[in-house]
């Protein structure tokens, strides 16, 4: 259970890190949507470990390859199926860590809630490895909605207690990507990045936020009540790995405020109607109002870190973990088109029930 | 679409503010839960208007009754249906707010949505007076949890500036309603009633913060990948109107840490495996680990304020909106029943899937 | 679980025989259709008991009400709740049946699902008088494609031997409310009327079949693989209460031909991709094709005789069931709406569906 | 849409005829299943092409391969990947076939649903190859119920006009694999074999009937109103490639039958609530009731005819259409394990969810 998101827009994920493939399968796809492994291949690549000093110098090809749904070049409308095989996937031992549980990972919950049957191998199913499944999806779901005009942002916007302390709207957001951290401000970005080195000389980890952006959305996308369009994109966040928060517009901040300081107040300009703040970020009664919808994702710091650990094994005796292999002492960068693809996957699924009842 | 919530414990709610009546089915309720009208009504009266000086001073008698699914006394399994009549639901007038959009209200995204056809009286369906019928389902939930050991708690942990800086297991939690802001320290509880207090004399509204808790649960709910235990968690709170943002555990003060200090230690006690800190929020990989569940919920100020704002009409006229009736200068001391309902959803919908693979 | 129906168009059902009301909720409703209680009414009249003398002679009026989801004669696109009260519900007495299973009814399934807790008067949730709740949802999609140029047909074309042979082609479709059987060839009607009441003579029962047309749709409703159009129409006639078969197009007949018989063979009429024949019954590869949708639906004979029976009780004590109070002959000439209104729901899904990708 | 089946068991198939692979994802199978690519493999041969005469000469390997979700032999509970590639997938010569619809197959109705964009090899995602993952899918869930005691059977009961005359009560359903056509009536099956053989060099195709049971279920799969077990059942079973109808217990025969002769009478054997007989099927209210679940299913002759046939092409023009390659005279034999499969699928799914309940 839990591996399936969407309505419409479908998305089943599979795999283990160290099993034989990742993979997807959307269905739900409309077709003639242009559709090539290049294009899917450029998302993976800002995901991939091994891209900077800051990230994990692990090396994985991680090479896409469609097995179906596409024909031509194009969707076809019914199943598109994807995988990335992984490599080598027999050869490592971890032996070592096949009865013990690491702290904050998600072994003891799976051994419990599976009955002792798991997959320890670099974390298995609960791997962050997962997330390319979704990338990967995610660059469908945003290919399908460029020609409607929608596009995805994010960026780092904090890293510990380094907080950029300007609104995106202030940012140049062409520049997310010309540094190794992925944050659009040069001087803030460099800060970042010498931090994180620092943590990791340490052999440890830190946490941040990503900060995303959806820009282009029609007014009318997302459902009242439950099924709120903020309340779908916070589950959608809230299901990446490391994430512990996640808020809309004025978030925890807008609490501080009075209501006529909140208050978004309408106007119409060139025949639109638009709004003179934005504290709402851009969703009103869970319904999209045409003004950028932005938010804000906490990651905590990385579980696995590079030191001895005090922890339990399955039969209850207390062990040390040591830190081996090579990890990210900051997730941040990499989960930069995680986001992305999560809010992609949101609104696409939002965007197809939109056209049913248009 | 959006008004039904849950996989297996299936609610759908009905009923616009104005309306006849305000409803709810649930589908999915195991037999021989023991209900009564009157078990209900209590949940309900903790929610309901007219409660004291801080909330609205509107009195709605809110009387739930039993439609279908009970049996002497206990639910039978089958479709268990409840509403709450509107009372006098014809007799305001409406008709100054009706061509209008009231500033950082669902009136102009539903008008969009919904083709220029919607009941504007009131808020018609994004009313918070559908949270009634969350609260009815919630009370139902709670009760099927009881009998299992899992119990619910929230609290107004901030108003405003106003910041309790204490963690929930500093409290006594059997004292959250002993005063009429819902705030279990009697020190803060008064600070917080006197401001909101000023501010409904300013005619104005504040936001807040409630924190919610979860008792009880076994290791193992919550699905991996999409449907965590905290996703789910954070699309219902985030469901609830005015709700910003949600973060779980360590959430976005977690942000900061560094993983060795972040890290869940975990220890055996009484044959029962335990981490000695919890900033995980009891919730890892997605699936409880048997510690308290803990978050936090961002409510914006009510957007409905007593004082004059500009706004638009239908038209894009400008037009001058000028609040009208009794609101709640804060909206956080009766949202408390419905942040433990919402939670009750959630879970009881995890618990019957953890059955089925148990 | 198990009384909500649609992916789109969801359709949840509650209440029981004797208990308060029977209703309906509707999420999934595009706004602006023209709804009125009269219309609903009109429909649930088909269906309702004491029509004619081959009907059971029970007297209820089933009024319906509209409770939500409709302002000023239009839906609004947020859920549609209506109810029918039951009257006298509390009167009568069910204790002779109480203990006791009657034979090929759902007394005895039910007790051992729902762990010996129902409501065993009038059969409760199992009753055929939930049947009024999809009539009336029925009644709501069929409004909703009306304007689409989609129609919906349904007749007795069997009663026990009484086999109507003439296809639905050859008849005048307009004349099916013409007799008290619903047969639209008036030498048959008199034929399955007189049968009906030799019968209901006998204090017994008997079975037959209802044919269904669907005119009107689009190439592209239905779905490939699992969610072929007729494979979801199956399903919705089977969960028809005495609903034992269900066929399309050439069905269990034409297992009997030769390919080289049974193809449909395309040409083209007025720029219009048609078939010479229509084995298909309208669909293929799951999905619509333009032509007729036709079917076939099996009803058995109604459990509930007018003459004593051997059973068992709760205990497993043989006891004897004697038929009290006013029962049908005969289901099929009430089932005739039914089978509309699941037709109709069915396809409003796919219509949404269909618009979704279009 | 329309690739994903199950509430609980969740299974999602992809992939076309002549693409890459064919394969099917499985999220919500339990842990602890023992599953071994041989097991799989072994359903996978009954439905292979090229197993005798009367089925296609075309030889498929169809090695089944397991991607994720199974660890040291046992289902983790994640899901559960696994898939077949097509060999030679592009190497064959369609393009004859790309622009022309064939009579009686999907060609069409994909075309106009899929805005002209299709993978026309072979019937692409139409093709009945695609019940290769079904049955993979449906030996996991029969391993998953095996031990609950549970089983499946499908044999052959009618060939064109030959009809198997005998209640599966009759028959040894050991001696179904013991001909090639699967009849357990070896003097049935050798008629049948014969005339299938005389369709063949006819160059023609012929339906039939295929008769399915269910042994061991426990009192109470199925839930009540729409997702009856046999509603369901019949959703499965029209899903398969061909199906035109489905009929549980007296079927289309039982609608002849008067209410004192089609109730099945309750009694008491050995402690155990049992009927003697059962027209119902062993499901009453849409719930199994203990007894043997059985059922039919007919299947039209195969589109694709060894004949010149008439059609058009996309353009409107009038074509002919000459088949081609190695086709199944009747689809029969190979169609038995599909059945057993999707029954298979329908009850896993009721299973957890009556667990869920338990």
């Amino acid at each position: 259970m839990g591996s399936i998101f969407g309505k419409l827009f479908k998305v089943s994920t599979f795999g283990e890190s160290h099993g034989r493939a990742v993979g997807v399968v959307i269905d739900g796809l409309p077709p003639g949507i242009e559709i090539s492994e290049d294009y899917i291949q450029k998302e993976l690549d800002r995901r991939k470990p091994g891209q900077s000093k800051i990230t994990t110098q692990r090396g994985e090809s991680d090479k896409i390859e469609i097995l179906s749904g596409v024909f031509e070049g194009k969707s076809t409308g019914v199943p598109l199926a994807m995988l990335v095989w992984n490599e080598d996937f027999r050869s490592k031992d971890y032996s070592h860590i096949a009865d013990k549980f690491r702290p904050s990972h998600a072994d003891y919950t799976y051994h419990v809630k599976y009955k002792g049957i798991r997959d320890y191998r670099g974390g298995g199913r609960s791997s962050a490895r997962e997330t390319l499944a979704r990338v990967a999806a995610g660059a469908i779901a945003k290919k399908m909605l460029e020609s409607e005009g929608i596009s995805f942002y994010a960026y780092v916007s904090q890293v510990g207690e380094l907080v950029l302390n300007k609104l995106y709207t202030e940012l140049d957001l062409s520049l997310i990507d010309s540094n190794i951290v992925r944050c659009p401000d040069a001087e803030m970005a460099q800060k970042m990045i010498d931090y994180i080195d620092t943590i990791r000389l340490q052999r440890d980890t830190i946490g941040g936020v990503i900060t995303g952006i959806i820009k282009g959305c029609p007014v009318g996308l997302g459902e009242p009540v439950f099924d709120k369009l903020h309340a779908e994109l916070g589950k959608a966040m809230l299901s990446i790995n490391a994430v512990k928060g996640f808020s809309i517009g004025s978030g925890f901040e807008g609490v501080k405020l009075k209501g006529s300081e909140h208050n978004d107040v309408f106007f119409v300009e060139d025949n639109r109607v638009r709004t003179y703040t934005n504290n709402s970020g851009g969703v009103q009664g869970g319904i999209s109002n045409g003004e950028d919808i932005y938010f804000k994702v906490a990651f905590k710091p990385v579980a696995t870190i590079m030191q001895e650990q005090k922890s339990i094994d399955e039969h209850g005796n207390e062990v040390t973990i040591s830190g081996k292999g090579r990890h990210d002492p900051c997730v941040l960068p990499r989960a930069v088109p995680i986001v992305e693809a999560m809010a992609a996957l949101v609104i696409a699924d939002f965007w197809l029930i939109y056209k049913a009842y248009k």
